[in-house]
């Protein structure tokens, strides 16, 4: 009896291959992301939510507003009030009134918090170095050209 | 006066290109996930979190826990159930008992939820192939051979 041969990935349909590289690229980007939410959580005790609303409000040193925190970083108000609240608390941040307009408020990080943020940033820049460690100069500049590409294909769009 | 040389990427430390290559990968990532709600919200008037369900219920004929979907799918089990009692109420999806468990029940497909998956399944593959249209044969062999060594590291470390 004859073996039914095997699909190779040289026979694959080029459908197929995309089907499988989307896959494995949101696989890998959800397992690295496992792995810095777990690391923030046990080394610096803080969460990916928190970690962002920081990294955006440390680069915007003359304040942003909670609607535009919530917009740039696609998480609903409510979860970044309740994120805002916890680093004024612990005089991270702090609302400063918008002159000329009595509701809102702009965000911004105190210099504890700035300093908070570079220890943290700083960390995960070695984590990340250490989660694609096994990548080499050539293999990231490989996939960094081909998601360049991609990302501004989709962006055309 | 000297201009300061700009940092190109081949001055730039290793660290930092692993950084922004992370970047990119969640950036493409998140691109293509947004792409495939608005297609599933639009044409298939389904969401993500639907379509995955009915993909993991279609891999078991035989049937899933409640419980088990939840952990596979890393959704709390309150959406899950949410879910289910919708497909259960527009015929995709039945619950079975298990014998000898009466608090458990098994969560399958009927056959009119699996012609509905593999239609949808259909329509995923092919915007997938639209989506990444821009990346070549050799691009994605490329790219697949570079996830797959990041993903084996990961799942070692």
């Amino acid at each position: 009896m004859m073996n039914r041969p095997e699909t190779t990935p040289q026979d694959e349909p080029l459908s197929k291959k995309r089907l499988r590289l989307w896959l494995k690229l949101l696989k890998a980007s959800n397992l690295i992301e496992d792995e810095v939410r777990r690391r923030l959580r046990h080394r610096c005790t803080s969460t990916l939510p928190r970690f962002d609303v920081m990294s955006v409000l440390d680069r915007a040193p003359q304040g942003m507003k909670m609607n535009e925190i919530s917009k740039l970083l696609r998480v609903s108000s409510g979860n970044i009030t309740g994120i805002v609240d916890k680093l004024t608390e612990e005089g991270l941040a702090l609302r400063v009134a918008v002159p000329g307009d009595r509701r809102a408020n702009l965000v911004r990080l105190t210099a504890k918090g700035q300093a908070a943020f570079a220890e943290q940033a700083a960390s995960h820049e070695t984590w990340i170095d250490e989660i694609l460690g096994g990548l080499s100069a050539d293999d990231i500049d490989g996939m960094i050209r081909r998601l360049d590409h991609l990302t501004n294909s989709l962006e055309e769009q």
